[in-house]
């Protein structure tokens, strides 16, 4: 029997993608790189590596209809509703809780619904391989080659190489650097020991819910108590006020840096981008010789207009002359028109509409 | 008996205001600076000079509707519709024509209608003057203090004073310079002795015939041939014919540049602007300490954005962020990013429009 499952995140939001992500439409359900959702794609890629009904998808309840549709053939059973979204750690926790009651040998593969990678191979070469290794009771991270000094990732760095026989080089972590400033970016980058830490992660589902009640007795208590009345009369409101009480946590900093024994896979040649904000779209989608990308399903018209992106979800002609590194985002009821350099900034865009109360934007 | 009449010229289009103003909703019937458009700001500006029944419009047919419309003051009969438009000269002389037939003695005030103007007691001042100038056999000519050397306006050259008891100077015209390279412009504004031409004209009716006799004998045989027709079976054959085959003409170089006696008055403190493209809103509409303007009826949220004008004619949030010196164009089926210092380019994106085949936005 084969013990990989695969866990995908998919109750986050996508606030930098704004106006096309929203709350009740964020961005993994959405087309935003072509026919495909990125969700779909997400369950698409494991193909070969993950039988559909292996793949858990832990979402936020009012979501789950919308994603089982994009993917019929995930079991409808299959989709764990959280009550209100409360980081990785307690997805995670969640997914690998309802995994050791299916199967205590479960290996889980974690993945958030938001990544393009282009080489599905490697990236199925690469799990394989991650699998193997988490069989020895690693929590087993994925690292991205830095391809720039980002403050955008948070880092791993590469300790010595674990014995054994494996494919591709594997390393014990040595640490976790959470998003660092420029400059910290740019040693690391020297230093060549670091990789970005994609947020893919493989391990026994027993393994993490080890450390999850070593570091996280919080999340440890949450677990226990949905136990208890899982199948009960009682399991939803159970499970509201738990998740009501837990404080949110990402995976990297309630777990990760303070695991014992984590190891690395430089992923290699992905071609990996995480879609978090609309200037990703230059290395995601083919620009035209002009550096100007087209997306969505209205039309573009350039004069004089370089490095600049056009999206559009309504059939829209969008015109731009004479300009220069912009994203122009064009919606039904909103319109962003944001320098490329300011593309992080899409954020403040949100809090600054809550402030002004105008939730029909949000 | 007061012989003063008006002459509106509103056929015209406006393509440097795509994609607000087109073919079938051209700028001067759009609400494009407040709640009244440009058409009816031009006859508003005529109360207390000239009675809503001694005011001419001159259009294309199939506008003649939704201008009386919104200024119903107006009479119907007093909206010439031209078969097709053949520029300012054949418009003028219809006019003219139409007029001398009502009253061998009427003045014209000629107006486009497209201009915006502020202080309307320096207006209706002007006017009169012009009016009484006009009485002496005068082509009369109104000349705008120029504020810059701008390339996108013809000049006119004054001579010597005119002889006469007027309320503020008035000049003999030397000379007419077409819209002129900045080398050029900026000669002449340091000369001080130009102004440029508003296109506001007041003459004689019967003045002005006597120069299209002289100067542009194809139109002088098409109002004649016009004059045989008008009220029999025939009318508007003959019209559409005579019309189809007149060659398009300014009044400017078909009759101004070689006309005989030709009056300039410097117009003064008027507040003018010919709203002929985007960035002139920047002038008109009251720019906020960022220098952005909002206009139309969507609203505008901009984080560090500077000088740029936002306009939507739908309920769109329009959000910009890091942005400089742009025009944001918003309508229901397209949407133009412009820089500010490109706003005359936009006239290209009709002829490219047109290639494409794309009537639909035309």
């Amino acid at each position: 029997m084969d013990h990989t499952y695969a866990v995908i995140l998919a109750g986050g939001g996508g606030t930098r993608l704004w106006p096309v992500s929203r709350r009740k439409q964020p961005k993994h359900i959405l087309p935003l790189l072509g026919k495909a959702t990125l969700f779909q794609s997400t369950v698409s890629r494991l193909e070969g590596l993950v039988e559909p009904g292996k793949i858990l998808v832990v979402t936020a309840s009012g979501q789950a209809g919308e994603l089982n549709k994009q993917v019929p053939q995930v079991p409808e059973a299959n989709f764990l509703n959280e009550p209100q979204p409360r980081g990785t750690a307690a997805a995670i926790g969640l997914a690998a809780w309802t995994l050791t009651r299916l199967d205590p040998q479960a290996v889980m593969l974690v993945l958030p619904s938001d990544h393009f990678i282009r080489n599905r191979d490697r990236f199925r070469q690469v799990m394989r391989l991650a699998v193997q290794v988490a069989g020895g009771g690693y929590l087993v991270t994925l690292g991205i080659t830095p391809a720039f000094p980002s403050t955008g990732y948070g880092y791993i760095q590469h300790g010595e190489i674990l014995p054994g026989n494996f494919e591709t080089p594997v390393y014990r972590v040595l640490r976790f650097t959470e998003k660092p400033d420029e400059k910290k970016a740019r040693v690391m980058l020297a230093g060549g020991d670091h990789t970005w830490n994609s947020g893919m992660f493989v391990w026994r589902a027993e393994a993490i819910l080890t450390e999850i009640a070593r570091q996280m007795p919080g999340l440890k208590a949450a677990l226990d108590h949905l136990a208890t009345a899982w199948g009960q009369p009682e399991q939803e409101a159970v499970f509201t006020s738990e998740w009501k009480q837990l404080k949110p946590e990402t995976i990297d900093y309630g777990i990760m840096e303070k695991a014992g024994k984590v190891a690395v896979i430089p992923a290699g040649d992905l071609d990996w981008s995480d879609i978090g904000s609309w200037d990703v779209l230059f290395d995601v989608l083919s620009p035209d010789r002009d550096g100007n990308v087209v997306a969505g399903s209205g039309g573009h018209l350039p004069l004089e207009t370089h490095n600049t992106l056009v999206f559009s979800i309504e059939k829209k002609l969008v015109v731009t002359v004479g300009v220069s590194d912009l994203l122009v985002i064009e919606t039904g009821d909103a319109l962003l028109v944001c320098h490329r350099d300011h593309a992080q900034q899409v954020r403040q865009v949100i809090e600054k509409l809550k402030e002004m109360g105008k939730e029909e934007y949000l």
